[in-house]
């Protein structure tokens, strides 16, 4: 019998090359302790089975515990030769229970096993990106909260459109990572599927009672489908989805903090522990920390192309492609943690410059609209109004004042509806006031919206 | 008063070129019908609001309700200029009902209005892709119960593995697209979400009852920050999300029928109604079908793509990048929608050719697995099973026999443990029902999740 | 005979569905052009082998210039039963020249005959892209010219680091564009091949002169595998990558303008024929143009991750799959024409505003690096004089004044080196003028490139 | 004065998680041997400028080289304090020359120094590939060489189409990768341009001879523009779009090769050495290599994805999302590099199964083209001829006949055209070797073929 756990029927060694080239222990080694776990509940359901006893059943179980403790110890040097996690556990299995370690295969094979273990790795990993998403997003809330009242600028198309809180601003991020939460929250239940039993692809003979095993490894349901459990790796997919698009999220708010960052907006002043400066010009501070999120998010959007492009046109069942399926995942898995855990602790750290904001929020004709409305209340049509007051705006440009700073007898040139009432409408205070629609900036919607979320985080 | 809706303030008119540059009517096309539903909605809630009178109200519902009817009849000629469909209705709303028209603009802005619009649009389509999504199911299953029974080899590495049941291999699929619709019915949640309220950005200064509106077009929920409301995209990028997934399916089902279609396979005969032949070669009958769906796979990801990049570091809120979202939104949809199509039609058609795949499935050592297995029984452990049934296949292969081919005596060359009995446990019929785990391939496993299946679809 | 060219073998007729579902219709129009003339040439080749006679070469030849007519007036209607353009030129053709018209298909395959449409396409559409880029890069130099002399910041991490020339930051562009310019000539170069004669796959019978071929048609060079000919798309490929390198020049191009456009940087002035208001904020101005550019660059994205995804895993040689490749192609092309076109014209009017960024320009201690030098002038190491007046920034900052507004006492703080003559090197002036260094912003340098750049436009 | 080369204006010191994240030791650690010849370069360049002494220079020469060898032996500990290979680099320096070695960075910035450290990485890597390429191809003529005269059916559509020569088949590869030696050649001629002496984005001050650092360091140009030269990151998206097309070859000949050694086809014997087998499924023995090469594609098109988007709507100049570049450049240099390699090795061991392919290419009435032409040649319009033999396709196929297996009265039926004669222009030999137009599949023509490429690669 040779070294490999399936070279009965060759008359070659492997080639060295070809070893290093097929080996998928660069990723795989992150996968031990849940191969363990994995293992484990397998030599009990094989117990429960009869198809080994329970006092061996017990000795494995006790040599598995053991391997975990010499990996994680880092004693274990990994090797390709070995070719995958799998083997090397076995390998050291036998180093300690000897022959016996040759019964835990039974009724398993490395396709289903893997299967098995990168679910158990992302249904934990997944769980940690949705604790540190209620983390960030109480880091939002928070951010919101400290700084009720400031107003600024409202943009479209990076033009200066109507003043709005910042806080308003930043409880529409609070919403989008919500929603991310939600996405994961949904892909963990679909992830939630135990794939072993199912063998290399038809189904084990033994007859395993798989609710067991699900149970000892804390999973909801067992899949339906042998060649399914098999060959899919939609669990995976999902949850590159579902990454790719909180990265975009990730890109939008540092996109915000570079720009407020810079000295046309200086809106913000990020903590120099959260910056770099530049080797050759002194001045800098550099906001390398949105700018490297933002750089990152192509990442994972790769990522994701890389594994769709993996899985299309497959056909059933396993096929070796799928070794390479971790390496995107994994990637995506520490970029997207990585990313929120530094947003999460330098999130608290942002200094908002009201002074510049408030003063912002107050120039750039962002009271045009409500010039407009103003008219409306006094009779004149949507439409009317509008191109009435793009008539007011072009004259007070020309005459490089805002809209607040003509005169009565100025503005009443565009209207004879106009009267002294206008200023107040204009004013930064009563325009953000009066948007009291539901989800809208008026600092009473945007309190009860910081309370609202403020219970629901704490209700997670 | 110019021609455009914001106009006011500009001194030169728009450039020809522009206005064909930046027109979205090419798109926008196929939102009237949504864009009317919402202008309906609103008008009820701004007289609602008492912004405008009751009768003004059904002034312009009857109004819009004339305008729908004309663009259905295709009587209305769709201009550049009017840059938007928002424009067009408004334009044909004014021909009806006068300057009555310019208040429907009152409290909204083109940018919660096109929020809206797509997502009427997109719930209308994903519903209608779950629909299919069930037609689709229930003809596999339909498929899988037709041809109960019938033997193929299951593959791994495109290697004859084990043999399983035709029908098991079916359902694999039934359980991809059943996972397909459960992605596509939580997106669908996720996209119930009423923006209309939001205006350009900070929240109509009207004190406008949105759930009332929400009622009106059937959301469940409005949204909870304005900003968030007008520059979130993540319900497209969700949806397209899970048309990449689902497109994965598609693309390994479309392949596997390529290859089954083949000289070399011959697995299965694809109606002449679903397939081309050659110009030049007569003697050809071509997948085209499956080929095309495979094909149209990378115009979804290159989608996804697109969507990713475009929303990527896009500064709030909105951003005129945003008007390209429809053009892979809708690629993706009517894509997915003519290949769920294409195979709802197809399917029923598909004839297998079960002598050709049960001869398959008794060839190519497939039983060597099973051999291994029957050694297990007789007491051997699975890894030194494993090595001698892999010198056995060895020595078959010399002499070009399969293992069930060999004699007792030549079997028991490799173990002492091989008795008469071993052929019952080589047979296919066996090997298959052997299989009996929950998701196993055994016959009587299959026929319950068809019969599940069929439940859970009559339920649906 | 049916109606097919192809249906011989075949029993049933096929399903409208599957008519509408395979036919390429919607993207082979844009192709009768090409296929016409290749039609033309290689009837001209049959005669000169003598497969046919030179008269009926020469009727063939008018009757398919009268089908190029028809088709260009409008008067053939598409249609899918007829499957492509391949099916409807010969169709029309008959009723031109009767039965000589099914002579025409001899010694030719869809297979090669598509290869060779969409190669003639290709190079006529990148040589109209090489003269828009030359165009473009015209417009480029023009508007450098223009504003030869206006400082402006120049920018790492979106800081203010240190002053360059307007005209230098233009013709950083002028290069990015000239390299796209090289890409599209390399890939007109390998694209320049002739397929036909391939036939279906494994060359055609006949005794063709395929360099005659070559030559009517304008082709350089034959192909030298008839199965990689027909099987091949790297052309395409290529032509999508250079134009995704293009479009991520286009979208920096566009960030920039959009940033430049903002209240907060204040530095370019877009003209209005180029811009779109609001129709609810009446003083908006929106940079429409740079933002439609940067959203489209996706879809040119998308477009090539469509086009890997497809080619991706497709055995040799033609497979339908190939027939959705003309989609992402042809978009691609008019998505990068159209780009192109609408920054010809918007370039020329793009006023900069060089009095907002020449004061940018002396701000936010830009200086730094050059008092930095200035140390080491008098002998201090760099990394040294960089720490140095680490420290005069940060004490400067506090006290809310430039470098250059500080007192020479409160300079020589930080260096007893420093002297009167800092402040001549503390000049925007001097600091644009001192980096003379080939490829620096001095204004002597960047009038070089622009005369440089001229000569090389002129000579192109 | 603190840690970092930048921190002078600093007042906090850099938060721990900020080092590790924004570190770029992982990448850049494979840059040092490229960093210390740009340094070495750089020194002399400064010492001809008289920035510093010749000895100076020399002594910071025979420092660097102490350092490469260091870090060659493994001596330097890398260190996210020092955030990239520059710093250690010049860490390590300073040990060495002490306060001479903070010289070095005079007239430089990391800005230009990391962007000619990926210009002389990714040379020297591209020219790897272009002798690997060489290689591979040379080994793909010997394997056509090798196999001249083997017969085997050509597909379209996976269908068997026509037979063809298998060298045929495998020129056609040869011809694929020379395509893409071609593009590397061209992408490197552009990668092939120094940026040192641009500093930080303007310029340096010094008047470097940058002519002469080109010299040193074997560059043939140096940059135009300092503001392109350290944001221009086109000569990486250019080389993965090379290797993403390169690996699209690689995919299809992987299919092809998977495909190839199914049991169905059974037309290749991948050598043992190259193959693994299965834990549980003795017989097995899988065809790895090309499952992972097919699977590493998409990593290559995601990493292509990852670095558009990174670089996608960057405004000018250098940005710290850039840090991000290197990530997935070097892993698809890696990826490619390994599957080229691994193909040089596997290819030579290819043994084809010619009696196998021969047989198969007798079959699945491939000689129907043949009898079509025949009848042309006896008069008959193709496309006439295409239908007749349609209809004897359909009836042999009843009969469970090929059409060389019909008596001749039989094919009678379907034209009186039909003589004796017809028998040899349906044998697989002569359908190949009537396919004597350039670049078909005849024996001379593939013979010649073979040749013109053993005297290109000769001379390459």
């Amino acid at each position: 019998m040779g070294e490999k756990p399936w070279d009965g029927r060759f008359s070659e060694p492997t080639d060295k090359a070809v070893e290093a080239f097929t080996s998928s222990m660069a990723v795989d080694r992150h996968l031990y302790h849940y191969d363990i776990d994995g293992s484990i509940a397998h030599c009990r359901t094989l117990a429960r089975a009869g198809v080994i006893a329970e006092t061996e059943a017990e000795e494995l179980a006790a040599g598995l515990e053991k391997v975990r403790q010499e990996i994680s110890r880092g004693e274990v040097v990994f090797s390709d030769r070995l070719e995958d996690i799998h083997m090397h556990v076995e390998d050291r299995l036998a180093a300690h229970v000897g022959a016996l370690a040759r019964k835990l295969h039974t009724a398993r094979s490395r396709n289903d096993q893997i299967a098995l273990d990168a679910r158990l790795y992302l249904k934990a990993e997944t769980r940690g990106i949705i604790a540190q998403l209620r983390a960030f997003r109480q880091a939002l809330v928070d951010l919101a909260e400290a700084n009720m009242g400031v107003a600024m600028p409202g943009y479209t198309h990076l033009q200066r459109a109507q003043p709005v809180l910042f806080s308003h601003h930043a409880m529409a991020y609070y919403e989008m990572f919500t929603r991310d939460t939600s996405r994961f929250c949904d892909a963990l239940e679909r992830m939630d599927v135990m794939p072993l039993g199912s063998a290399a692809l038809a189904g084990t003979t033994y007859r395993l009672d798989r609710e067991y095993t699900a149970r000892l490894l804390g999973f909801s349901k067992v899949s339906e489908n042998s060649m399914d459990a098999v060959s899919d790796r939609d669990f995976m997919l999902e949850f590159m989805s579902a990454a790719s698009i909180c990265m975009t999220h990730l890109s939008r708010l540092s996109e915000e903090l570079v720009l407020w960052s810079s000295a046309e907006f200086d809106f913000v002043d990020l903590p120099d522990a959260f910056c770099t400066g530049s080797s050759i010009m002194p001045q800098k501070k550099n906001p390398d920390i949105p700018e490297l999120v933002r750089g990152k998010t192509g990442r994972v959007f790769g990522g994701l192309v890389n594994l769709l492009t993996l899985m299309k046109s497959l056909p059933l069942t396993y096929n070796r492609d799928m070794q390479e399926d971790k390496i995107p995942l994994m990637d995506a898995v520490d970029t997207l943690k990585a990313c929120l855990d530094i947003y999460i602790r330098m999130t608290p750290n942002i200094r908002v410059k009201s002074g510049v904001t408030g003063r912002a929020a107050g120039r750039g004709f962002q009271n045009a609209t409500d010039l407009a409305d103003y008219l409306v209340s006094k009779g004149m049509a949507f439409r009317e109004a509008h191109a009435c007051v793009g008539k007011a705006v072009a004259w007070a440009m020309d005459c490089g004042k805002e809209l607040h700073e003509l005169s009565l007898s100025e503005l009443q040139q565009f209207s004879g509806k106009i009267g002294e009432d206008v200023y107040d409408a204009l004013s930064v205070e009563q325009m953000i006031d009066r948007r009291r629609v539901f989800g809208g900036t008026a600092r009473e919607n945007v309190a009860a919206a910081v309370k609202k979320a403020k219970q629901r985080l704490e209700a997670e």
